[in-house]
């Protein structure tokens, strides 16, 4: 039983957690602003007696202090994850990941909690020039501001493990689908398709190659690492052994919805600035301690489908 | 003819910068906080009509911004460069490192200013795995804050060059040598001498294996490559083609100054936490540009120890 502290733990990713360590039996604070995560995704576990949420800011250093007294790990969740709009306001991607990372860093410091698992992302390798891309890949130049702050959260963590004998597990995800998904490129489609059935516009050509992974399994590869790694820091890549090209999510969405719209494409390989036309990772160290993804990538778009179809407030309330 | 614009200018690297784009005819603004830059480099500057000073700090961002005013090129050279005490102080990194290259980023964004050369660091490799270690290593764990905070500036200027049509150069360097350099391990040995010429204490077991490159030979890629090199986004490994140990710097300093000291050493592999045991970079980018370092390691030493015999108030002034 840990003490486990869950930055951004209102959020996709974070509730799903919180879920899932109170079901093992741990207790759980959830440290959140609301600026994307939702109380709602927090019904469940607040009838937890082992459950303590409290509303704060990451660059509220005096809260954060002090509301990680006692924690004894910390899973740094919250960032900003807008990364195709993060030249419309540089600062925020500096201040929500880079500096709010070093301050959840100083915070632990300050109270003697020195486990952190961290979720960085696939982004950091820019555009990759080995696929699978592994861990180890040819030191990338970074294309998004998104990356650049991941990039400087991971150095920053590393370097207290060397500094501070910290240890770390640092993840780098590629996008996670499932229950609680709230931004990406379904969620998009589905707002589209919502308005006007008939047509839909879509970023790029369609043929950019991206890799996905289910929420349930990106869970399970971090209670994996966080239980088997032992050394003082460990990186591991998390997704799936396969891509979809964007069209083929776009046929699975339509197929499921029942839906014929007439595709209209933006045009170019790449659906934004910085956005990598190919993100497919290498997972044989995370694997090699015995985790294996159990759902698809078309498993993974229908079940998150499935999810935003039954909670369609979620689609009417966000941007 | 160029409206140059050198942060840190004031600073051993800045201020050899500023002579010598005076001497190439160019414009130049210093920007310094005097933290560690000394005035008096800056004697000959003053003298040209073509230089302006700037006392100023890279977190005044209404100051920086209204310097950079009519800049057509940044040298970005300011930096907290105290590698070895980064555990101190963990905050000096992201201040004066990561939140002040935004800084200049963005003041350079406002004033349409798109061209920066920036001073990285070969420690953003860690403790790399090739050697001589290329541009295009294993991507690596960092293990200092400095060299977190330096990868942490790359990955915001590659972000820039991607998402704002910046241009940039960005050099790794080893240590640099020369006239007017104020700290580093020659500094070290060379005020412990004075004190006390019969023994020498050793950081590590002195088999340290370093490279080092020499102000002029410095200068002159960062012009080969700002001349020469038209990507968008370039990146050079600065350094010689050889590396010393510690103990081969301590015998041509002792031999200069004639003193023969019992030496300790403070034993382990590395001199302080974050120190990588051997650094020694492959150059082979810049020198397909034409660039040849000129100056071995082994002068680059001797003219730094004349150098700071002839200015022994540096010594005396500096901890």
């Amino acid at each position: 039983m840990t003490q486990c502290f869950i930055t951004g733990g209102a959020g996709f990713i974070g509730s799903n957690l919180a879920d899932r360590l109170l079901a093992d039996g741990h207790h759980v604070t959830v440290y959140d602003n609301f600026s994307t995560g939702l109380p709602a995704f927090l019904t469940h576990a607040t009838k937890n007696p082992r459950f303590t949420l409290v509303e704060g800011d990451l660059l509220d250093t005096a809260k954060l202090t002090s509301a990680l007294k006692g924690a004894q790990m910390v899973y740094h969740l919250a960032a900003n994850a807008d990364v195709r709009f993060g030249t419309h306001h540089p600062e925020k991607d500096l201040q929500q990941n880079t500096i709010a990372t070093f301050n959840v860093l100083e915070a632990m410091r300050a109270n003697g909690c020195m486990k952190i698992a961290f979720s960085s992302t696939g982004s950091v390798y820019g555009e990759p020039v080995v696929f699978p891309t592994p861990e180890t890949a040819p030191f990338p130049v970074q294309t998004s501001l998104y990356g650049a702050s991941k990039i400087a959260c991971e150095g920053l963590i590393s370097a207290y493990c060397e500094g501070f004998g910290f240890q770390a597990w640092v993840f780098r995800f590629v996008s996670i689908l499932g229950e609680r998904y709230t931004h990406g490129h379904i969620f998009d489609f589905l707002k589209k398709l919502k308005k006007d059935p008939t047509q839909l516009a879509i970023l790029g050509d369609g043929k950019q190659r991206k890799s996905y992974l289910y929420i349930g399994d990106c869970l399970d590869a971090i209670h994996t690492a966080v239980t088997k790694a032992s050394a003082p820091y460990t990186l591991f890549n998390l997704g799936t052994e396969e891509y979809m090209e964007v069209n083929d999510s776009v046929g699975w969405i339509c197929e499921k919805l029942g839906v014929k719209p007439a595709l209209s494409y933006s045009g170019g390989t790449r659906g934004w600035i910085g956005d990598s036309p190919f993100i497919f990772l290498d997972t044989k160290n995370i694997q090699a301690l015995g985790w294996k993804p159990k759902v698809s990538i078309r498993d993974a778009v229908l079940r998150t489908v499935d999810w935003l179809q039954s909670n369609g407030d979620i689609l009417e309330q966000r941007a």
